[in-house]
């Protein structure tokens, strides 16, 4: 932890997203944008994208790669709903547990071979209907159940060992940072590597370096043309099923609502977000620097409206309408908003 | 709310909490702190104290200076169990609503006189201990419910219609008005409130206004002898009965317990923290920009540690412990910290 001051020099990245009470700014947000095509030209961006981030959950598709490269997914049955639960960061819901579970039953596993940790859904609605019915949280609830399902089905297929899979130097880690490296066209150090809330390892990456991944993805360009079909084939099944990959009343859900078919997008922690246009070939990525996902959420969707701005003017509104949220107190009494800075 | 991009301007505080993962920082914090002297004068700062913030419930002790002053706080059985229900933004737990009940019925009113509107506690533990005993959150779980039944309190006491007792023209919020008037010795203007979570006024005011509030209340100038006595009483409650001012497990708690009857805090909403040392006459105010909770904690218990750093080495040492938080993910790795920055 010594070195973490080092990196602690006050960036100057612009402010992204205002929070307002009674007509006055109450709270501010600063953050990074990039908006980057296949061939690695920023389209558009503010702030600072080379400077290294955690991408978080933003990549799970980056590192979901693997479970449709390596045959799994089409030996396990992976349709749409399986494949945006292996990209998913869901909120614990029955269906998301019981599909995780079905996942792991197909590989002949079950849920003591994950390796996440148990947690209680985010939702305070939805750990309360657990709380009601007696249900105590499993690894299944955590919110990348999901994901490790698949790294567990990539192992069973290629006949590897299961146990101690989010270790960084675990083949199914190993496999995935190699992917990684590739996609976003950079090296990524294991000795380097921060640990995620559940447990894998997390590449501190540039913003730029991450949109860029989804870009080449989408765009088919600079990847081969399988892993771009895989990577296609993950982000298809997240805008067919965004609920597998979010959850009830997520940003991630109605984002991809908003536009069915035509936009890509996935929240990482911290303030990280990501997204794609296939349409376009374009991929995006941000972070808030103080981490708060109410900001990212605002500014994903404003990156969407500008995106859009001189191609679709009804969508970029649509998107324009998401990246402003009324806030409202415990009486409903609407007190301020949150809204992207233009 | 069309006025509110006109203070969007990025300000240029400086960066008082860093979070880290992996020996590298993830996110950080910037924000403003003054620490004052009853005689207005800025014994340390940092950022921009002049500019003005909500200070929402950080000042609840300014606000329930009336209750006290009135006469209603004796006349109704207020020990300092009762004087920190009315300073607090309290978890719902048995023992907080037990008491805001048992206040009201002490007036000859009840839960439905409320207008603080119902909220599940914020502690999910808390929550869902609800949950599994089929309770469902009333009024009397608000965070500021205690703080609600003093105002009646007070207003049966004086003889008023205790009807939109939240409204900022009412007899109750204008009393409030002009005694944090006189307390931060600066005008407030009801037509420029913000509306608070719980409904009554909240008025934007500098850091260093707040800050010189509790330093004139513990350093017994520049306000009535009468005043400043209320406002000891009421802080002395706080530091006696702290568990009643915010809940278990809360960093407000925990900072008081770490100097038992010599500091006295309080968390607002959006990353504000308020706090005075009655021993060394002083009153500190901070505000995170971007409003996050948990770096408004660190950064109170490094502004406390900074304030015994050269009087007593040992508690302000004990301050620096709690202005670093080990952070670990869902199997209990280690990942990282929450740090306030020298």
């Amino acid at each position: 932890m010594i070195a973490a001051s080092a990196g602690g020099e006050a960036l100057d990245n612009p402010v992204l997203v205002e929070v307002t009470r009674g007509g006055r700014v109450e709270s501010r947000h600063r953050g990074t944008v990039a908006v980057v095509d296949a061939s690695g030209a920023t389209v558009f961006g503010s702030g600072d994208p080379e400077a290294p981030v955690y991408p978080r959950s933003a990549i799970k598709v980056f590192q979901a790669l693997p479970l449709v490269e390596t045959g799994a997914a089409n030996r396990f049955g992976f349709g749409n709903r399986e494949l945006a639960l292996a990209c998913a960061s869901h909120s614990g819901e029955e269906g998301h547990v019981a599909l995780a579970a079905d996942i792991l039953v197909r590989a002949g596993l079950g849920e003591p071979n994950l390796e996440c940790g148990c947690h209680w859904p985010s939702s305070g609605t939805v750990a309360r209907q657990m709380a009601r019915n007696g249900v105590e949280p499993t690894q299944l609830h955590n919110n990348c159940s999901g994901k490790h399902s698949g790294f567990l089905c990539t192992a069973v297929h290629e006949g590897e060992a299961t146990e101690s899979y989010v270790q960084p130097r675990h083949v199914v880690q190993d496999r995935i940072r190699r992917t990684m490296e590739d996609v976003m066209a950079l090296r990524l150090d294991p000795d380097e590597a921060g640990v995620d809330g559940c447990s894998i390892p997390t590449y501190a990456v540039p913003v730029r370096a991450m949109a860029h991944g989804f870009a080449r993805l989408v765009g088919e360009t600079g990847v081969e043309r399988s892993r771009a079909q895989a990577g296609r084939r993950l982000i298809e099944a997240c805008m067919a099923e965004p609920w597998y990959m979010a959850g009830t009343g997520r940003a991630d859900v109605s984002l991809m609502e908003a536009a069915p078919g035509r936009v890509f997008v996935k929240a990482g922690a911290e303030g990280v977000y990501c997204g794609a246009v296939p349409e376009l070939g374009l991929g995006f990525a941000l972070k808030i620097d103080d981490g708060a996902g109410r900001a990212s959420e605002a500014a994903a969707a404003a990156t969407l409206s500008r995106i859009f701005r001189d191609r679709d003017a009804a969508l970029a509104e649509r998107f324009a309408e998401h990246s402003r949220e009324t806030l409202r107190n415990w009486r409903k009494i609407e007190v301020g908003d949150v809204h992207a800075v233009a």
